[in-house]
Parts: C-alpha cells; sequence; structure tokens
C-alpha cells in the first residue's frame, strides 16, 4: 500500500493532532492503558520490575526496512517483533513499550490505522503494553522507532560474552533467504526459547542473528579463538543460498554456545522434548586461532562482514 | 553548524558502522556503562528501579525542533532536556536513556560529534546514564529520538488530574519569548523543584509548559470548571507578550496547582526557602463553568489552542 493519500481528505493532515491521538488509542485498544499508565500524561507509570531490567530500541524506516509492496500491519508487527527478538536474545519477557512515529503530514489515516493494528496485535499477542508515545511531522518521512522494556526471567541473562574455545556453537530455525521468502516480517520471536535456553546453565552465550551469522558470530567468539563452522550443517530456509544464510541477515533466529563440557545429546534431547517443531542445528564450534584451516574459505572469512557484500 | 558535509572524507559515510560506533562510545564518554549495562549486547541490563517506573519520549528533527544556527552541542542538550522535563512534570528523577538516531549518510562526523558531546554533559549533569540506542542510515533525514527511564522521588507521582474548583493555578520560572530568546533550548528542567512539589500534599496536579500554556492548562482543568487567569500576572520572559506567553510554548517550565484549602502564604514562603532564585507565580484559579466573564478574551480562549495559532 502507498503510504501517500492523493487527496488530502484521506491524509493525517485533514484530522489535527488531538482526534489522531484519540484514533490511535481506538486503534491500540486494550494494549494502551489508561494515563497515568499509557498515553496521556507527561510521562507513563509502570510498576517495577521483579528481577533485573531490560532495554532496547529498533527503528522501521521507509525505504531501508519496509517498501510499499509490504502490508502496513506486517511493517507495524515487524517493528515490534524486531525488538522482541532482542529481548528474547537475553532470555527475557516482555513488558512495556513506546513508540516514538515521524512522518509526512501526506501520509494516508488508512495506512496508519493499519499500521497501528498490526502493531497491537503482535503486542497483545506477547503481553506487551503501549504505554507512550510521540507523533511528529517530518517532511517526506515515514519512519517510527520503538523503545521494548522486558525484564529477565530467571536469575539469570544471557550475554553475548561467556563462550570458551571448544565450545559448541548452535542456531535456531533456520538461515537465510529471509528477504525474498518474507520471513524478514513473518518471523516468530524465539521468547520461548530465549527464556528456556537462559535456564540452562550449560548455555554460555546467546544472541539473536539480525546483521548475518558472518557477522553477527563474531560478537560471540571468545578473544584468541575463531568460530570454526561446518558450512554443510547451515540450516538453510528453502531457496537460501549459503551465503545468504551467513550473510543476508533479518533472520531473527538465536544463536548461542554450549559448554564444550556439556552432554551434547542430553542436551538435544530436552531440546526436542521441549520444543519439538522448532529445529536445532549445531553448526560448529570455537577453536583457538592459529590453527585456522586454509581450505574453508568460511572460517577465515567469518571475521568480516564486509566481504560478503 | 550545516550538518552536511562538501567532503565525503568528512562524512560519516566516510566512517563505516562500526568504527563510528566505537567513536560514539567515545564521545559519551563515562555515561555510557560497558555492555550488558550499556551499548554492545541485544539490550542493555539495568537493576530494577527501587520505587514506580516513569517513560517518556521525545525527538528532535531538522527543520522543526532546531534549525542549523543551532550548536550541534544545543541540539545534543535539548533532546534529552525536553525528556527530563516531562520526569520533572511527575516529580520523578531520571536514571536511563536510550537512542534512536536517523541520519543522511553526508551528515559531518564534526556535527555528530558535537551532538553526542553536547548530550552527554547534560547527561552527566543529570545522572543519566545512555545504555543503549539505534543508527540509521536514512536519506536527507536529521532526526533523534530518546526514551527515558525515570523513577518516582517518593510515594507520589504528580499526574495531570486532581485538581478541583477552586484551586489556584501556579507556575514556575517566566514564559513566553522562548524561540528568540534561546530558552527553547537553554533552559534547565525543573527536577529539583518537580520532585519537591511531589512531596507537598497541598499540590495536586502538575505538568510541564510545553506546548503553551493555554493548551497545556486544558490538560489540567477540572471536568465542569474552566480555568479563571489574571492575565496581568502571568510571569512574562524579557520580550515576551502576553499572546506569546500563552501560546509559543516550548516554556519547559512547571504549572501545577494548589488546593483552595491549602495555606497558600504558607506554601509560597517555603518555596521561597527552597528555592529562592525560582520564580513562582500564582496565574489564576479554576472556577466551576457557567459563570464566565464576557469581559476576559483569554479564560475562554484557553480551551482552544488553535485559536492563537
Amino acid at each position: 500500500m502507498h503510504p501517500f493519500a492523493r487527496r488530502q481528505r484521506d491524509s493525517i493532515a485533514a484530522v489535527g493532532e488531538q482526534r489522531l491521538i484519540a484514533a490511535i488509542r481506538r486503534w491500540l485498544g486494550e494494549t494502551s492503558p489508561r494515563a497515568p499508565f499509557g498515553i496521556g500524561d507527561d510521562c507513563a507509570v509502570l510498576a517495577a520490575p521483579r528481577g533485573r531490567e531490560l532495554i532496547t530500541v529498533d527503528p522501521v524506516i521507509r525505504g531501508r526496512h519496509f517498501d510499499d509492496s509490504l502490508r502496513p500491519e506486517d511493517i507495524g508487527a515487524k517493528l515490534l517483533k524486531r525488538n522482541l527478538s532482542d529481548i528474547a536474545a537475553m532470555g527475557g519477557r516482555p513488558r512495556a513499550a513506546v513508540l516514538s512515529v515521524m512522518l509526512d503530514s501526506r501520509v494516508r489515516i488508512r495506512w496508519l490505522e493499519r499500521f497501528y493494528r498490526g502493531l497491537a496485535a503482535t503486542a497483545r499477542r506477547h503481553g506487551v503494553k503501549l504505554v507512550g508515545g510521540d507523533l511528529a511531522e517530518s517532511p517526506g518521512a515515514l519512519a517510527a522507532s520503538l523503545t521494548l522494556l522486558g525484564s529477565a526471567t530467571g536469575e539469570r541473562v544471557l550475554t553475548r560474552s561467556g563462550a570458551r574455545a571448544g565450545d559448541r556453537i548452535y542456531v535456531t530455525g533456520e538461515l537465510g533467504n529471509s528477504r525474498a521468502s518474507g520471513h524478514h516480517h513473518a518471523f516468530t520471536p524465539r521468547l520461548s526459547e530465549g527464556a528456556w535456553l537462559a535456564g540452562r546453565k550449560e548455555v554460555r552465550s546467546m544472541m539473536d542473528v539480525s546483521d548475518g551469522l558472518a557477522k553477527d558470530l563474531g560478537s560471540l567468539t571468545p578473544r584468541g579463538s575463531v568460530a570454526d563452522l561446518e558450512v554443510a550443517s547451515l540450516p538453510l530456509r528453502s531457496g537460501a543460498s549459503v551465503r545468504s544464510a551467513l550473510s543476508e541477515g533479518e533472520d531473527y533466529e538465536l544463536v548461542f554456545t554450549l559448554s564444550a563440557r556439556a552432554d551434547r545429546a542430553a542436551f538435544e534431547s530436552a531440546w526436542r522434548r521441549r520444543f519439538p517443531r522448532i529445529r536445532l542445528t549445531c553448526i560448529g564450534s570455537f577453536r583457538r586461532a592459529g590453527k585456522v584451516r586454509a581450505r574453508d574459505p568460511f572460517t577465515a572469512s567469518l571475521h568480516g562482514y564486509e566481504h560478503f557484500r
């Protein structure tokens, strides 16, 4: 759907700020609590979380994270899910979000309604409250940035550091061909999986795959080690090449590391019992540097994402 | 300072994402904690606040909240202070912020450095940690949206509702002529004042004046009442007209209401002891509707900000 209206009366310019905010609250429905616990006061008031708090921010920008072929509902959903994937990557539970929208006054009211309804449907599914926001006019723009608050589900928050040489590398789901397949917006954030993994002591570090495995793995790789990937074992999405699986990005899967001392078979079987329908693949391990096998072009290449562009 | 570079080597396009993020962390200095407590993991991890939590989001957009005559440092400072003023308006204390920046790749590195350094200086002054962010390219754009977390300073969070007919209306500092005087970016958010007011039981409601008193007062006015302003008592900033004091906006002062039963003299004298250098003015009171004095044009006008445009 093209976001800009031809007729002024179909655009947000025809409505005015106060009526637009009232409409947004209607579109958000029960995901938008009453002030001061939601939109309508200077700040939103929240109860303190029980455990440690998590915070992340990610935008969607027209021309960069979506184009006009995408349904506005899917853009709203994608905006929240990108952030949910970050909460999942630390084993957290999402709580509340605030939204900053920058848009041209020619944007169709109907486009905006569908965007907010898509966002609200996803928020409802994951128990997220939309507690605040800002709407600012910006000529030519159509962008939204969402800040998501979450909290730890247990004692432990899984971070990117913690892996050691010898640890195994695992990835959930499948990788590659994200854009053409529609996975980049239709994915399900791995919240249950992330929380379960954070509760397993043999899992040492975790992140989500958003910029492509080749680049993202660098953040998990311990100093003095290299990631030794078994390229043939990469779980390819239908239509995906190895190159796309390594570098296209927007997979929103979890990549995590399992202690070298862990019982792999027991861990994998526990996973299968808990998540029988979610594929889990061991794709390699970390190895002390200085023993790079020249035959495998991907091992050495993993240090630089730019090589794949 | 014009934000776009003439020579490519002076622009952020010449640097690349990884080096730019490293530079930003250097510019932010000690206001940027190490991951996972700051930039560098999927989320930032925070300790839970002690009391209730506050959250607000506000942007600065080139052409709307700043132009090229403003120093980049002042733009960064303004972005944080706009949000600090919202925390102040509920009597809270600021805690941590995340930042979403959208910018053209032609933006000067030097412009961005000065913007972040101005933001960091203000964050340092108010004990705010910059714990996360996102940097996205967006052709032609130069905008940043900041989400600020805070917490209640005491038992009570002051909201916009709570005033009753008969209650007095007070405003801190001075109003009007905000743009020409530079107040719109040089103001000091009223954090100490807001926290003190939230601890006074005779104060019933509060907000900050950001859209102009005439519009903002509508949010404090109890149902069935009108705001009866003593126009002659409005504390005008140097060079300000009554019209500008009522409708220009960007005053970032606190407007609050005092119970009709409170001892006005005792309250005002307590204020003067605590804040001897900050002007406090009673500008009117709320009165049951149906007794509007036709002689006073502003009383009736207070219902609609658009009239002043």
